[in-house]
């Protein structure tokens, strides 16, 4: 029952760290498989981050809240992940890095909790949020019309399914649709069931949404911050993410994870560089 | 020209600190002014610790984004602001810590810039966020209707005039629309224009949304962040602020902040528990 990303993110305690103590090093790596362009994905390398909080707060197994400041491109090859406890009670709040050969990739802070000791004993739920509308998984723009030249680019579409809304998927052919949206259902390509660790990574392997107003090329993410609201169920996820407020060179965009039982399961919202074009 | 809130969020560097290095330590103070209820507002923190950045950092005026995660209630009395600078070039990026006799208050993270010089270079804006349409200040409910015990328990109230949408006021006379959304007008009371230090605090001003949906009381902050997208135009602000997703005892709470001239200067996002009732 091993899984790809469970090895892709794994980690190990350094020399005298120990969990839940006040602060604590692991050892970790990025893949070029899930590189994309000349860098390795924002959100593999929050799962990395994740990954290394997990370790570290036995008692805390779930992200609730976390945010990340993205101050270099992540390379393929050995990573650390510091940790730093800031409190610990109900719910632990913990600053984190991960570096590569002593340069920060990631500055971060975050707080975790038991997403389902919190569904268990709060089940009242007032959701008005409505999720995308889009045609069945099979009926939407999957890897089979995927050029091979892109995959070649960015191996990272080769470790999920995505499955994009043909609705704007336009921006593949040179025809987007302006309005500022992508949606798409996405899940592991080797069957990993999607759990609360890996909603920090698919809050951002969808495409820039800027590809979708017209605007190709690179938008690099100055932070990004995950609200994981719950444990998904088994099963596809359906992504959308837009931008409202493009304006100064950057640009917010929300991205929107539903599970497979309706739940709204993960939000985060980033605040990006308009791309150079 | 001295206004209230820059005496209220003015910081002095400690012994040995040196804008621009590569840290620094500033003595600031809490006032009960802003207080609410048990504690110091969070947006008036938030103001503090961004008043300490802006100090710190003299060739990066301006907030672009900053996530605060609040680990205890802030008192009137004085503070601490650490700064450690993670990186500086176009765009500063910085960790902040606001300490109380030792204790941490907020523990934050953000990129700071120069929002005029972003604006003049790149003057392409794609808006498709709408303001919330409200009556004009005059025909909204103003701090002459808010009852005086409401004043005496939230001096904050008293440091801005918050003109509320009368179809989301309700709260206030135990008929909450129910909708998850309240809007106001909001100016300082003593005249001074907004800026973007001081929208920092003006994103975190408004009751809990969940007052609109029939729940009071406190609704603990566990984190915030905050995009200054633009300075401020003179004159009022409009303030709109919802939850779409309100389940597993927490809600995330949006912020939008509008300007004078129509440009939506400021957005938050917080993740905040719901109040126990």
């Amino acid at each position: 029952m091993s899984h790809v990303f469970d090895a892709q993110t794994a980690v190990t305690p350094l020399e005298g760290t120990a969990a839940g103590a006040a602060s604590g090093r692991y050892s970790a790596s990025l893949t070029d498989d899930w590189r994309v362009g000349g860098g390795v994905n924002g959100g593999f390398q929050l799962g990395v981050v994740g990954a290394a909080l997990r370790a570290h707060l036995p008692a805390h197994p779930d992200p609730v809240t976390l945010t990340a400041h993205y101050l270099s491109a992540g390379e393929g090859g050995p990573a650390e992940v510091e940790v730093d406890v800031e409190r610990a009670g109900r719910l632990a709040t913990v600053s984190a890095r991960l570096t590569q050969g002593g340069t920060t990739r990631i500055a971060a802070i975050g707080t975790y909790g038991d997403l389902a000791a919190a569904a268990a004993a709060a089940p009242a739920e007032r959701l008005t949020a409505e999720p995308p509308s889009l045609p069945a998984p099979e009926r939407c723009i999957g890897p089979e019309q995927t050029p091979p030249e892109v995959l070649a680019m960015a191996p990272m579409m080769s470790q999920l399914e995505m499955r994009f809304d043909p609705a704007c998927a336009g921006f593949a052919v040179g025809a987007p649709s302006g309005q500022g949206r992508l949606s798409a259902w996405v899940r592991f390509a080797d069957g990993r069931e999607p759990d609360a660790l890996s909603l920090l990574t698919a809050l951002d392997v969808l495409p820039p949404v800027t590809f979708d107003l017209g605007m190709p090329g690179w938008a690099p993410t100055l932070s990004l911050t995950a609200h994981v609201r719950r444990r998904p169920a088994p099963g596809w996820l359906l992504l959308t993410q837009a931008t409202r407020n493009l304006a100064g060179g950057m640009f917010e965009e929300d991205c929107e994870v539903w599970d497979s039982a309706g739940h709204l399961v993960a939000q985060a919202r980033q605040l990006a560089l308009v791309p150079r074009g």
